[in-house]
């Protein structure tokens, strides 16, 4: 089952109707391909699947950031969860306005802060009593009042990789659940900031919607406690965190997502929610396309080495994550175990181990699934590596959407002398 | 014990003579500062320990590969090992001549093999038998015959981590050694390449010297098979991986390192060693600079926020790296266990945990050791955050050899319409 919008054509891997062989000539490799309509169609599920309770879908710009993604989201009307200056001058320069725009993050310099006190962003989500005051400060000092909410720690287990699990009392996210009331009411003393807004966001690629659940739950309780004291939440955040198929996961659909969490919401009539989707919506959208170089067979091992890397997708390395991986021409059975390699120079370079292919011939085309989130947004130049180019796909048409980086590019700033 | 050309001067520590405090001030945070100093004395002291040996040191640009950097590989008579088109731009750009190139690396493309012929460089170390057809097929294209090695695999273990150990039999590099002979002789069939040498690379960051001893006497056996069958080997390509103190690590020294493996190659007359140091050259030379934003206190753990994250050094996400952080205002006693974490948004995004810190103010900061070598080499825009910017200090004064990066060229090269 390949995701929706890809499918073999006339013996070939399409995106829509953009064969991926035909795509690798004309662009060159590796490429990161979108499907607009897989990212769109993922914006609209959502949208779709809360219709029927008051929201704001702000699309995580983490996950993937092309200015030509989220100019989808500013003509859908959406808006954005960023977490540093850059991606604010991402949002507002693809038409996302200022007041669709939450920031999130545990370490938000007064900089940044200020430039999005400029913008007149929709809200803050503090992490901090440190990063209170200084929004406080530097709201003070512009004159203005900054819109905000804190972002709790409900120490639920979202049972994901420890490195996107966010909401254990071990990490580095939120307000312990236990200081959260007390903060709140301090924060509502300061007259530069108005609190409007509680925010929690569990972690990462959710398979379950129970955690969701739990953690709405959780909030719903500190809402009652809050309102008692006089502090009332208009916008509940309850970030992003559902997860995509990346093999064999099922993760809960739109529908099963909503129904997990606005019936507790439906207890505070005026709440709106704020949903922060990032892997959801462009995970499935985009897949990685490279060309094999070599084939390599070592008593071990049956290498692939192909022209993407771990500077590319850094995935399979950093979280050990499975991307599944097809060939673009169709073909079927005599099957072995291949390991796909990138050119970067450490064992690490890997893009998939022992998979069942057919054996692969230098020059054919792999398409990696599942590479639209915090695929080419963590990418980098290491090895001194040119970065993709990013294609936009809709219907027969296809467009780079970012240029393949240069010799030149990889050494712009730097002064020898 | 802080690494050489690193101390503590009228309370701040200092690089050479430039106080870290004042640099950030000067130049923001976070930064990458180099001792050009440290870097130099790296190159010297394996020059000096291979005096009595022949041989060529080719800097390995992966591991910091500024331009400046290189010049000063360049300025003091040496070559580069390069693993891809994007290194060799750099190295030729920094004075480096083609003739003291060698090109590493299991995926090289025609085009890089055809740019690297261009430049006339010294040496293609080849990986595989594809690779073996791909180059002659490019030289002879070009009418040109290719000065050729081949990596072999001599499956020693180098103990270390297993994504920067390359010798042992499941990794993707190198020819494995039982069928080294036939490829050499293979090889030498072919007119459109020439070959001249035998090149190993067991894994980064070695504290022993017998894994080096090891494959080297294995290689030397090959060597001897080689002349027996006709192939005359005039390069013996050894390799980098000499590993540095990172927390309390004793790595051998060059002397160590070079009684190690000089030895057997001087069974061979006439033969050249070359090596390949990276991590033991530039490591130790750089701190990474970053200011403290937030205290943080859970009741699980003392977190320092600080404005550089995993995007500036992933080291310690992707490998469990340990670096040495030391705060830049010379303090005493009061220590706490000190988790230091940066502003990107996943439990990943850590410099540090539980380390030893007098407790942290907001706008302190942290100075991180050995991050030269894959520090700002493997560093991206996660999160959209603009790149650090690199500093050289010599004696008192400090200079940009890389500017931070902006808001602007995080969008370079997009397309949003």
């Amino acid at each position: 089952m390949l995701p929706d919008f890809f499918s073999y054509k006339n013996g070939s891997l399409s995106v829509e109707d953009v064969s991926l062989g035909e795509l690798a000539d004309a662009r060159g490799t590796p490429l990161f391909v979108y499907s607009r309509e897989a990212f769109l169609s993922g914006l609209k599920a959502l949208e779709n699947a809360f219709r029927d309770t008051r929201h704001l879908i702000c699309y995580s710009v983490k996950a993937a950031s092309n200015l030509a993604l989220l100019k989808l989201v500013a003509d859908n009307g959406m808006g954005a969860d960023i977490v540093s200056g850059g991606e604010l001058h991402r949002a507002l320069k693809a038409g996302i306005p200022g007041g669709r725009i939450v920031f999130s993050g545990v370490g938000k310099t007064k900089k940044e802060m200020s430039e999005a006190l400029d913008a007149g962003i929709f809200m803050f989500n503090m992490e901090s009593a440190g990063e209170m005051a200084a929004l406080a400060e530097v709201s003070a000092d512009k004159g203005l009042v900054a819109p905000a909410a804190f972002r709790v720690n409900p120490d639920v287990d979202p049972k994901t990789h420890p490195y996107v699990a966010t909401g254990l009392r071990e990490s580095k996210f939120g307000i312990p659940l236990g200081e959260a009331l007390d903060l709140f009411l301090e924060a509502k003393k300061l007259p530069s900031l108005k609190i409007i807004g509680l925010d929690c966001h569990i972690g990462s690629q959710l398979t379950d919607a129970a955690p969701f659940r739990d953690a709405v739950t959780i909030l719903a309780g500190l809402l009652s406690d809050l309102k008692t004291h006089g502090v009332n939440i208009r916008y509940l955040d309850i970030g992003g965190g559902l997860g995509i198929t990346y093999r064999d996961e099922k993760p809960p659909s739109p529908e099963a997502y909503a129904a997990a969490v606005t019936g507790i919401a439906s207890g505070f009539p005026g709440l709106t929610l704020i949903l922060e989707p990032g892997r959801s919506v462009s995970g499935n959208s985009c897949v990685f396309l490279t060309r094999v170089l070599y084939d390599k067979k070592t008593p071990a091992k049956n290498f692939a080495i192909v022209d993407g890397a771990m500077n590319d997708l850094i995935r399979p390395s950093l979280y050990g994550s499975y991307h599944r991986v097809a060939t673009v021409t169709e073909k079927s059975g005599g099957e072995i175990p291949v390991t796909v390699v990138g050119p970067v120079c450490e064992s690490g370079d890997f893009l998939a181990k022992d998979r069942p292919l057919p054996p692969l011939e230098p020059g054919e085309l792999l398409a990696f699934f599942g590479a639209g989130a915090y695929g080419f947004s963590m990418s980098s130049n290491y090895n001194s590596r040119p970065r993709a180019a990013e294609i936009l796909v809709e219907g027969s048409t296809h467009k780079v959407i970012r240029a393949r980086e240069t010799y030149e590019d990889l050494i712009r700033g730097e002064i020898p002398a």
